[in-house]
């Protein structure tokens, strides 16, 4: 097995032990504590445990590699390998029972992401990317992961998790530009409706408010689909609060141009 | 078997014959046309032959008993029961390959629902609701259906599908009457969100611009599980197009009384 093939493999066994921490909280009653005393940020011991458990075992397997997470934040290594990690990408849906929400893990060599894991442990559906390829393993059957190639704005449906994410005014405006121009808007995606773009469902997705472990390991994935995940500007996402995921390059274009005509 | 577990056990099995039509073409490419000819309103080949394929079991099994469903509007009875069916409640998430979806299948007996049931087919969950109780059944297990009894406004989620759906600004203005109250706004969920409320794991829904068939199929289900389903004023759901779901009486008094200060 190639080196990259046994980090795809070893980034799917790690969602797999997230799930383990986080499903037997899915749907129970939870104490939901406020990580940041602000309304409506909870956090839970599903979260809490799903990395500690990811980072045990990252420590045991490649001991060298650094890791970053949203929990307990970054640990470096002495090699040029980091695991990105976010146990429960989509924590309200999470405590609601509902079912947008999944396990991020990614592995960069330096700041190139090369390895993308989405795992919903509750479905069982695992999304996988990588210059290898893509595909979404499911009951035990791979498909490959191919975006849409010709969907153009007028006939996308955007996609974002939460209308308040747009912060800015400016945010909101450059949102407001692409939404006025697509077939319909939806709200309620987080990690999983990326994965959908890949997957050859959905096309088009405008996110802000966003941290480096909830954009990096979705990077591998909408690549290996032929989709394309940027920043606002058209750049690199890589360490990004804002981005864009579009099903192929004419409509990522589109979006792009809207985005960018506040900013000129 | 009394006649009203007979009845149970059709409305779970009407869920199951409509997921025979519907499940080949979740994530299929589909040819989605427009009911209406405005924008994202979709139709799908799933929705009408899951209607029609639920439509012939029912004259099959119970002759004398009425159908109203959203494709083919209203087929009189010669008794008092009437089916109310929504083949895909969530047409929007549906095609997006999102999960928050599911067939409603509803029984009223003359005005009052007597049965309900909400079937999830990809996720294999069916929420069941009647005078008789009510369960979730997933995976071979039934587990009862309770909702909260203890959570008040200030800690609940508020729940809805989709911001546009208040299209006056009466609705907008009561709509964030509540929503500047609560912990948070989720945005995303149709037909599912409310089942979550009667399974104990979400607390308020509300809803406006729906349909009979989108409403009467859920009161049972949340009445078995001691949640509220009304109209905004408080009083019966069955034909209203606007509906409060809160999973208790006292967090359902603090909505109607923010909703209804606008028109004293």
């Amino acid at each position: 097995m190639s080196a990259l093939n046994e980090f795809i493999e070893f980034a799917v066994h790690l969602g797999h032990v997230a799930a383990a921490e986080i499903l037997p909280h899915f749907r129970s009653q939870m104490d939901v504590t406020n990580k940041s005393m602000s309304a409506f940020d909870p956090v839970t011991a599903a979260d809490r445990n799903a990395e500690a458990a990811i980072r045990r075992e990252i420590r045991r397997v490649y001991p060298h590699h650094g890791v970053l997470g949203e929990e307990q934040g970054a640990e470096p290594g002495s090699s040029a390998f980091t695991w990105v990690i976010d146990p429960i990408d989509g924590t309200r849906a999470f405590i609601l029972g509902q079912l947008h929400w999944g396990t991020l893990i990614g592995l960069r060599e330096g700041e190139r992401p090369i390895v993308g894991v989405m795992h919903q442990p509750f479905t069982g559906e695992t999304f996988v990317g990588s210059e290898a390829g893509g595909s979404l393993r499911h009951n035990g059957t791979h498909r490959p992961l191919v975006a849409r190639s010709h969907t153009r704005l007028a006939e996308a449906v955007l996609c974002a998790t939460d209308p308040t994410m747009f912060v800015s005014r400016e945010d909101r405006d450059a949102f407001e530009r692409v939404a006025c121009r697509v077939r319909g808007v939806r709200y309620g995606g987080d990690c999983y409706t990326p994965c959908l773009v890949a997957a050859g469902h959905a096309d088009l997705v405008i996110e802000a408010s966003l941290k480096p472990w909830d954009v990096q390991p979705l990077v591998p994935i909408l690549h290996a689909a032929g989709g394309i995940l940027t920043d606002w500007s058209g750049g690199s996402a890589g360490s990004a609060d804002r981005m864009v995921v579009a099903s192929n390059r004419a409509l990522h274009a589109e979006v792009i141009e809207l985005l960018q005509q506040g900013s000129r």
